[in-house]
């Protein structure tokens, strides 16, 4: 008990101070560390397998979907990324510049990919040709760089690692419909996978991706009421294809600029995933993401048998599948190891000792909920997989519950005043649809438009902030 | 027929022009194109998913054998990659420079990664403390930047996907072991994946990376009889160590620095698969590395029950784990599509027509040998799973004849210049040692010391070129 206090202690108490708890959960877990270079990052094995989790789930689903795999340049020529308009004055400012390669001055500067529009749709323009060629459904596994004033570790640096599917289609439909299917692949990666639900919606204009002539959105909500925008999909119609003269021969032999999306979610996922589950012992990794899914501790591993039993019960979860750790170091206490993969967030603990063994039991400790108890050691291989499941389950209903005890309508501008100091988390209220209401809730609250969600509702006929007709009704919230 | 003839026609002749038959090759296959940044590719998605097989291979045997996934910044300070004398030697003049963050210069300029040594071993010495923590046995998958003057697409481009393990021991003989084990595993998924047979050995002094103890190599031989470096492994001894002040507390409590490698391949291997095994019809592609393995063309595919059948035995393969596909295009021919996947190196083809199945039978076309043998309907499945197998097995045998009819040993330093012009191939010589016989090699002859193989075998007593004592049995080629 005193290791533990004292392990405890470490971590800063999230309702004190929100910021610095999660600095030092990804620090004392070992997710991350900072690099030399202000604003990178490392991410190391522990975090990095959790990204790997996120790439396997997503990898079949965008497959199954018909989508394959590409790798294009990492650096692209200021003439590409200054084609498209909105684009370049979306994301130039945030580029860093490529000048000399070895010892020579480059004849053009070349930027690293802050994201790749510009590069796919000029060799896009190269390829197509005929209607039968359509759709183009491509993805890339990558990093991007967008040079950042402030970074926060997963949630905002300079560089970071993301997938972005690039697709183009004969219709507006078809696009539309493409931008939809990935957002809802997205948001049930996040239900599936990361135990976190999310509010599927579009974007204000303002909010949209530079480029786009929509942008959806999957949106989170933190443990600080805070929201965390977690994906993006965007039908960006013909804008890039108009730009970059990518055209091809429709089925009346008349050519045509096909139709343009393209989406991405990145390792700010693992930032939405520490922010809603994880606690003040660390983090509390739902089962299906979480590297190990459960550990085995061996309790006075020295005595004759111990070891060895806890060796087959390794095994035996190993055969079901289940990604099983056995720490038998003879360096570190039952004790120090309990708290060590509490604070990991490993899901399950199974503890297992000489008296256990002779009674046919183990004790298992779930993360979740900190809750302990008696498994019998026959068919305890089954009975882990069924409560993994359950923790699965029960992590996403306490977040689905968190979040809508968070989740608020606000009738008056006053009240949204109010609320986003005392109880910071989504605001639902009606808007009219304009750059000035938004500005001002922006300006007055720092809260901004999430989404208009796909679930709409009726609030009332006005806007909350000037009293107009407003028929959109809209997630408010300060965002990370 | 006609249609066959006209294809062939647009690939040149390996005999004729080498290198052009294999830009039409890798042209007219889509497996990659040029981007607009010079020497800098995209890898389309039938290049990319060899790649991912590749991937996929390496990660199980990287991860049995204990290995983590990591990621390290892209960037990486002017000051670090300066730390280690030789290396900064070896790739300083071939790096890029990012001078500007947005619209700002940035204080000290930053390379993008053309290995990660540098950065990693920065890290590594902010994190080691005890012995008890080593070994570090990481990797990281990502691409890295070094600005070629002249480039090919696989073989030598400015940036290129790879792999690069980073690994930290207590002993010296635990870094020689891990060096060794890793050029292993590279020189099996050459041989298990690839159907490549390699030449494993250590590299001279001249040809070692910068920065290494001891640079281990696996050579392959291509058609043309040039040699392709397809990957190596690093001892570094402790000279990074040195340099980046990496320590930790040994079992005595003393502070040393610890033993060092890093092994790495890269998408170069997709360059010696092509030069290996494909032909004047285009691509041939080794069944285990293959993206589709099994291509299924139905014949007369609008008379009934035809291509119901196809795609029941489309099933019956998917089942089974093969990768197919089934080409039903209404727009083109039978004909037209034998000659397109023969060109993209799909191992087995397998047409299936009305008559055929009438007859309870399918014509079984396989690329390797350009050979067609009927098969009965009736577990298809299963003897296109051994037939597979075969291909892959007389692949390698082929490969490996091949290789070995362009092997010989040379005794004089004539026969060796008159060799390399007449018959070029691996060269087997006897040499003593010296940078000096060495650089005359080079400069008479185009061949450089590809390694001196682990299979020694003593030719003669003294060195082919200065006729001094030797004990050296060298590989000697000219080389990508």
């Amino acid at each position: 008990m005193s290791d533990n206090k004292e392990f405890v202690k470490e971590i800063t108490n999230m309702d004190e101070d929100f910021a610095q708890w999660y600095t030092d959960v990804i620090r004392k877990t070992d997710l991350v560390d900072y690099s030399p270079v202000k604003g990178f990052m490392v991410i190391k094995p522990y975090g990095y397998a959790i990204w790997e989790n996120i790439q396997q789930y997503l990898d079949i689903r965008f497959k199954q979907t018909g989508h394959k795999n590409m790798y294009f340049p990492l650096l692209i020529p200021e003439s590409l990324l200054n084609k498209e308009k909105e684009h370049v004055e979306g994301f130039a400012p945030e580029v860093a510049w490529v000048t000399h390669g070895g010892d020579n001055e480059l004849g053009e500067k070349l930027c690293i990919r802050p994201t790749s529009e510009t590069i796919i749709c000029h060799m896009y323009s190269k390829w197509l040709k005929s209607y039968r060629e359509l759709p183009y459904l491509n993805n890339q596994w990558c990093s991007v760089v967008r040079w950042e004033k402030a970074t926060r570790p997963f949630l905002r640096t300079s560089e970071f690692l993301w997938q972005e599917g690039h697709t183009l289609h004969e219709t507006e439909q078809e696009a539309q419909d493409e931008t939809i299917q990935m957002l809802n692949i997205y948001s049930e990666m996040a239900k599936e996978l990361l135990a976190i639900p999310m509010v599927s919606g579009i974007k204000s204009e303002k909010e949209k991706f530079a480029g786009a002539e929509a942008t959806y959105t999957i949106e989170a909500l933190m443990h600080d009421g805070k929201a965390l925008q977690s994906g993006t999909s965007h039908n960006l119609a013909q804008h890039f294809t108009k730009a970059f003269d990518i055209t091809y021969l429709d089925r009346n032999s008349k050519l045509q600029h096909p139709y343009h999306t393209s989406w991405g979610v990145s390792t700010r996922l693992i930032g939405g995933l520490i922010m809603v589950h994880s606690d003040n012992r660390g983090l509390v990794l739902p089962p299906r993401v979480a590297p190990t899914q459960v550990v085995i501790v061996p309790v006075m591993q020295k005595k004759a048998g111990v070891l060895d039993r806890a060796y087959e019960l390794k095994k035996e979860l190993q055969d079901l599948g289940v990604r099983v750790d056995l720490d038998d170091s003879p360096n570190y206490s039952p004790g120090w190891k309990f708290n060590e993969y509490e604070m990991k967030g490993v899901p399950i603990r199974i503890e297992i000792g000489p008296r256990d063994i002779k009674n046919g039991v183990a004790m298992v400790a779930r993360r979740d909920t900190l809750t302990k108890d008696q498994y019998e050691l026959e068919g305890i291989g089954e009975a882990m997989k069924t409560l993994l499941e359950n923790v699965h389950e029960d992590m996403y209903n306490k977040a689905l519950a968190m979040r809508e005890e968070k989740t608020y309508i606000v009738e008056t501008y006053d009240e949204l005043k109010d609320k986003m100091n005392t109880k910071p988390g989504f605001a639902k209220a009606m808007w009219c649809g304009c750059d000035e209401c938004e500005a001002k809730i922006k300006s007055d609250t720092g809260a901004t438009i999430r989404c208009m969600p796909f679930e709409q509702e009726k609030l009332s006929e006005t806007c909350l902030v000037c009293g107009e007709k407003a028929d959109k009704m809209v997630y408010l919230a300060r965002a990370y």
